[in-house]
């Protein structure tokens, strides 16, 4: 009999589409339904940089080089240097989305039955690119009271052996929206110095920090033959069907075998390289406005959770995402029944469970993801929907007054 | 100390850009290179898909659907069945690139340590595939004498073993230009049903077929759960660097599997979906005329080639590549020394080495690949230069003149 492979069948599948069917339904039965369980941001996609695929003159859509055109590779360094990042173009490789970025990473420095820590909870896919190249994750809990702070070193070090190659952060967070200070990745940098691992940078949200400065992993002195930074262009540009990112590091062997894996995909999309490359050009405020609009979005979402009895959101302080905690029994019961059962003024929200964001069993049960990807008009009666659903849910639970406090 | 993986190790560079810095050292001289050693053609890509990207009309460049936007997946079912092969948009992945079609299926039918046959000399990037998926590639030789048909099922059941788990193929084939018969097929049907084998069929080149129709994997009837289809419009469309390919089965535990590889990737490039998309709708002749220009070239290279004292080139049937045995040393060497000592009136040509294409160590020492990627004049201008080059090279040897007479 034809079988699968045991690594297909242990892939897991996505655990923010698989509520889509009872969306697809509710929407079918009339009822509107406001998605706060995916990043796919509202904000227009630059017009000058999509212009400029529009203008792009060329008679031939030919492959690009396999680190991507070299005029984009020496404007995105420009764009780095802006940022506090001094790197080369031929430190850069650019990738098919931020997700091929962190399969070659994975796939070029872990083999495997390799480990790799994660901070839970954390991006459901980096479980997918650890399945494809055979990594096992081995997550350490931050939690919900401290606003999803990174662990202390001696979380770390518990479960550091020698199998163990690699730490993955995502900075600011997804799914949390937690912003690593610069303390914290100080700290990263003795653990990953210490025990001669990669620190694999997920920093797809740079851009959108609102209380405090972003540092990136590039920044740290002395962990250059350690860092790997895994970018995109989706959020910062709202250019997620472009599907370009990039693979940066200065440490040359791993750059030089990361390129094997470019070589044998061929190239990475030309179309949308002309877009990233257009829009580094983009005026030094552009990220003003889009920032701005985030930042009103985080404190309507953030203060009107916190103003629902029995729930608790920590402020986060970057990316487009927020973790609450709800009085609910079962948040993939509560996220199914918000769109199966539930309906105020015709009209229900869809929200990520959090249970596909941790690696522990039995974690996240009464929390959910917000992405707060709609203006504040739709944000509002999105969060409408959902007070009105937490008086209405038969699973509800009560949660301790105290724990409200620590909103601040 | 920090080490890349064994995998990283073990991941092969590129066979045909290995080449390339002394192409560029040659250009840099002054010297024109004819580059005939890959498959980027010089045909116009559609005006008329080129500007339904142009002309696009959104404001939000999004994720498409993880499976490709459905209305690019019906429209790409609409092709098939004009191709003759009758298959649902249900049935269709749209992939980035031919190439993650092939990681997806290596991915989802094969586990680390299984073994996978393909006849040889193949597409270089099988290997790296390969090597991503932990798969242990078998090579069973095809022979120039022959025209590189496909070896007998004898062949095939020498190497198979527990661990064969599924058959490439790639029709018409790269490199050899090779077009499979309607024959050859029901003989592999034979073998993947009677050892219960996947049968990866790679049809980059459906399109391009000069002596005889094309039969493809998916019209083998009785063998619906085994063939999976590796798709792209690169070739048929002269769009490269669009990087829009498609997995395409009827095996429905495959399509689910290959479904959770795809949502952890997100999705294809949106932009070139559009051309896709556009494409479809091209008149019927469209490839006529990139057709009768292939086979003009295939015509002057071929004789070219075969009226050059010791050399022997089979006619393909199909695609744009050609194999030619050449009364030389060491294949690596000539097409290296083509770039670096090599002239003729301020002109050279780059060859791809055969080496690279055979699993086999020592096979395709005398053989190159020759991509007839440029017009006719040009393709004159470099089978010139290779003519005066073979008269020219020290490492000269003399093949039997009866193999010429198999040129036919």
């Amino acid at each position: 009999m034809l079988t699968i492979s045991h690594r297909g069948e242990t892939m897991p599948p996505s655990p923010i589409r698989k509520l889509v069917p009872f969306a697809e339904a509710a929407k079918k039965k009339g009822t509107k339904v406001y998605h706060l369980n995916i990043g796919q941001p509202d904000i227009e996609t630059p017009k000058q940089a999509l212009d400029a695929v529009r203008h792009a003159d060329f008679k031939v859509l030919e492959y690009s080089h396999s680190a991507g055109n070299e005029s984009y590779r020496r404007k995105l360094s420009e764009y780095y240097k802006k940022a506090g990042i001094d790197v080369d173009y031929t430190q850069i490789i650019i990738t098919t989305g931020g997700s091929e970025a962190i399969l070659f990473g994975f796939m070029s420095c872990l083999d495997p039955g390799d480990e790799v820590i994660i901070p839970e909870p954390f991006y459901a896919n980096y479980n997918g690119f650890a399945v494809e190249a055979g990594v096992e994750v081995k997550p350490i809990t931050s939690y919900i009271e401290s606003g999803f702070a990174l662990p202390p070193i001696s979380e770390f070090e518990k479960v550091i052996g020698p199998k163990t190659k690699a730490i993955v952060i995502c900075n600011p967070n997804n799914p949390t929206g937690y912003l690593y200070s610069h303390e914290e990745m100080e700290t990263l940098k003795q653990i990953v110095i210490k025990h001669n691992l990669y620190l694999f940078s997920d920093e797809a949200y740079r851009e959108f920090c609102y209380d405090g400065e972003h540092f990136s992993a590039m920044q740290l002195k002395g962990a250059e033959q350690n860092v790997l930074l895994m970018d995109t262009i989706s959020k910062r540009y709202s250019a997620c069907g472009g599907r370009i990112g990039a693979l940066v590091t200065r440490n040359k062997q791993v750059y030089d075998t990361v390129m094997k894996f470019a070589q044998a995909r061929l190239s990475p999309p030309s179309f949308a390289q002309i877009l990233g490359e257009a829009a580094v050009d983009l005026p030094a405020n552009y990220f003003d406005a889009t920032k701005s609009e985030y930042l009103k979005r985080r404190d309507t979402l953030v203060s009107r959770l916190n103003a629902m009895p029995g729930v608790f959101c920590p402020n986060p302080g970057g990316a487009f995402y927020a973790i609450a905690r709800l009085p609910i029994d079962d948040a993939d019961k509560f996220c199914q029944w918000l769109l199966e059962s539930f309906s105020y003024n015709k009209q229900t929200v869809m929200l990520a469970p959090a249970t596909g964001f941790y690696g522990t069993k039995g974690l996240g049960l009464n929390e959910v993801r917000l992405a707060y990807v709609l203006n504040s008009d739709d944000l509002n009666k999105a969060m409408d929907c959902l007070e009105k659903a937490l008086e209405a849910y038969p699973g509800r639970t009560e949660l301790k007054a105290v724990e409200k406090t620590l909103a601040g």
